[in-house]
C-alpha cells in the first residue's frame, strides 16, 4: 500500500500524453494529490498547486509519484535529482515504469539509508496464494472487453464513482499499473507467476458486507491471444456477481494483432458468462460499456441505443453520460 | 535444452512413487538414461545399470538428472557429496524441483568455477516474446482436461509414440518440470510471467514442416478455478489444429477444490473448441483419453465404448489400450 496523499512528478513530459498516469490520479482521486513538481521543459500541466520537494513535504504529502512515461519506459538521468531530494526530504517514491526503481543503484542506496520505500507497482510486492475457489461474501463486478484497451479500467472507476454517489458501497480494485497508482493499492496482473494469477485476485477482493461491491479492473480479454490467460484467471479468481461488457466500436482488428477481428459484444457475452458461471453460477451480464471517443455526441446516442435494443442490456459511454445505469442494473443482483 | 544422456540420481527415496520423475524418463526416453544413482537407504529401483559418478562420466553421461522428490521439494543434505562430485567429474546438473540448484551455494559456487550448467527447470531460462498470433506452418495437438491431473502428459508421450510407430513425424513438446526433464526441452508454463504465456507457447510451437505434428502437453483446466489462465494460454498459444479431451472417471470433486464437481466432457468440449477456434477456425476435436486406472479392465472397455458412442469421438485410454486410434484420428486433419 502506497501511503497518501502524493505529490505528482510530470518530470520533463514532452507532451500532456506523457502524463497520463498523472492525469488519471488527479480525475479519479483528486484528494491524493496535493500538488505537481515539474521540471525545466516540461509540457504537461494538470492545474495543480506547482510545488517543491519542500513545499510538498511542509503540505503534508507522504509519496512522489511518477505520474510521466517517456519512450522505453526509463527513469530518466533528468530526474535523478529531484527524486534523490525527495527521499532525502523524507518522501518515498512510487512508480510504475518498465525500469524499476530498485534497480537505480543511487536510489536503492540512499532509500534503504534511510529507510524510505520504493514502489515498483509494475512488479508483485506480496506472496500471493493459489486460488482456492471458495465463495466469498460481499459482490463483485469485473469489466470484460471484446478487447484490450477498450476502456475497462475508466468503466470500473466510472461505475465505482456513480454508485458512491448513489450512496451505495463500491470498491474499484486495480489490476494493473496505472489503477494501482491511482487507488494507491491493487495487483499488477500481468506480472504475475501463472499459477497464481487467480489467487491474487481472490487476495485482492476478499470477503466483505452482503452489500458492498467490489468494482474489479479487467485486464486483456478472452479473444485476444496474447493476453486472454490473464483475463481467464481474473475471470475466475475474481468470482463475479456481474460482469459488464467494454467494447469500442470501430476497431478495424484486435489492438497488435493485424490478423484479428474484434468479436461482437454477444459473441464475448457467450463466452464470458459460461465461463463465469463455472464459479459463481448466479453470475450476470447486466450492462455494456462503450468507449465512443471516436463518434459524435449523435452518433454516440444512436449507437447505445442500438445496441441496447439488440442486447436487452443498459448500454452507455460512462464517460459521456455518466454511470448511473450501469451502477443502478446492480441494485437488481 | 539439457545435455545428453543422463544419470539418473534417485538418492535416497523412500519408495518407488519418489522416483517418479526417473520412472518417466525410463519410460519415454530410454535412451536417454544410461544407468541409475542410488544411495544408501534407497527403495527405488528402476532396473537400469547402477552407476557412480565415475562409471557414468566414462559411459559417455552428460547430466545428472535428480528423478526423485521427497517432501517439500528440497534438495537434501545427503545428496550433497555425489552432487559436487558430479560436478567435478564434469556433469551438469537438471532438477524439478521446487528449491533451486542455483540458490543452493556450495553447488553454485563450484558450478561456476568448473564451467557447469545448473538446470532448474522449475523457473524459465529464455526470455520469451508477447504471443503475436500469426498462423504458424505444421500442425499442433494439444491435450485438454475437464481437471488438472487427468493424464494430459501421458495421453500426449502415448501419441507421439503412436504416430512414430506408424511413420508419421511427430515432436512432444513438453510444458511442465516432468516433460522438460524427460525430453530435455521445453517451457515450465505454470512459472511463467503472465504477459508471456502464450508467447513461450509460440516460442515452443513454431513453425514446421506441413505434415509434422507438434503434441503439446497440456496444462491444467479451463474448469479449474486456480489454473485456468495457463490452460487459456496454452490454446491460445498452442493455436491447436486438434484437441484430445482428457479425463478421469469417477474424480469426487476437481484437484484440490472440494466445492467444484468435474465438468462433462460434452461441456469440455463445448468450452475448448470455441476459445481454440479464435486462434484456429480450422481446429476440431479428434478424440477422448481416459485415465482409467481405477477401473477394472472390463469397466475401461465398456466406458470406453459407451464414452465413443455418447460423443462420436474416437475414446481410449492411452496407456491401456495403446494411442494408435488416436493417432489415426489426426490423419482426417
Amino acid at each position: 500500500m502506497i501511503e497518501l496523499p502524493y505529490l505528482l512528478f510530470l518530470g520533463d513530459a514532452p507532451d500532456p500524453l506523457a502524463a497520463k498516469v498523472a492525469q488519471g490520479i488527479k480525475d479519479w482521486r483528486p484528494d491524493h494529490a496535493l500538488g505537481q513538481l515539474r521540471l525545466e521543459g516540461c509540457k504537461a500541466n494538470l492545474d495543480l498547486h506547482d510545488m517543491t520537494i519542500a513545499d510538498a513535504v511542509a503540505a503534508g504529502v507522504k509519496t512522489l509519484v511518477i505520474g510521466v512515461a517517456n519512450r522505453g519506459g526509463i527513469i530518466s538521468p533528468v530526474w535523478k535529482s529531484a527524486l534523490l531530494e525527495a527521499l532525502d526530504a523524507g518522501l518515498d517514491i512510487a512508480s510504475g515504469l518498465h525500469n524499476l526503481l530498485r534497480n537505480e543503484a543511487d536510489l536503492a542506496v540512499k532509500a534503504k539509508e534511510l529507510g524510505r520505500t520504493l514502489h515498483d507497482v509494475r512488479v508483485p510486492s506480496v506472496s500471493y496464494p493459489i486460488a482456492n475457489g471458495k465463495k466469498r461474501t460481499g459482490k463483485r463486478l469485473l469489466a470484460v472487453g471484446t478487447d484490450c484497451s477498450v476502456g475497462k479500467m475508466y468503466t470500473g472507476l466510472c461505475v465505482e464513482k456513480a454508485m458512491q454517489a448513489l450512496g451505495r458501497k463500491a470498491t474499484f480494485r486495480a489490476t494493473g499499473q496505472t489503477g494501482i497508482l491511482i487507488t494507491g493499492d491493487g495487483v499488477p496482473l500481468d506480472a504475475m507467476i501463472a499459477d497464481f494469477m487467480a489467487g491474487s485476485i481472490e487476495y485482492l477482493t476478499p470477503d466483505n458486507e452482503p452489500d458492498h461491491w467490489d468494482i474489479i479492473e479487467g485486464q486483456g480479454s478472452l479473444f485476444h491471444a496474447s493476453f486472454s490467460g490473464v483475463a481467464m484467471a481474473l475471470i475466475h479468481g475474481g468470482q463475479p456477481d456481474a460482469l459488464v461488457l467494454c467494447h469500442e466500436p470501430n476497431r478495424p482488428h484486435m489492438r497488435g494483432l493485424p490478423d484479428y477481428r474484434l468479436p461482437s459484444l454477444e459473441a464475448l457475452r457467450d463466452l464470458a458468462l459460461p465461463i463465469a458461471q463455472i464459479v459463481n453460477p448466479a453470475c450476470r451480464v447486466v450492462g455494456v460499456s462503450l468507449n465512443t471517443s471516436a463518434l459524435g455526441l449523435d452518433e454516440a446516442l444512436t449507437l447505445c441505443a442500438e445496441i441496447e435494443a439488440r442486447l436487452d442490456l443498459s448500454t452507455v459511454d460512462p464517460f459521456r453520460h455518466g454511470a448511473e445505469r450501469l451502477a443502478e442494473a446492480l441494485d437488481t443482483i
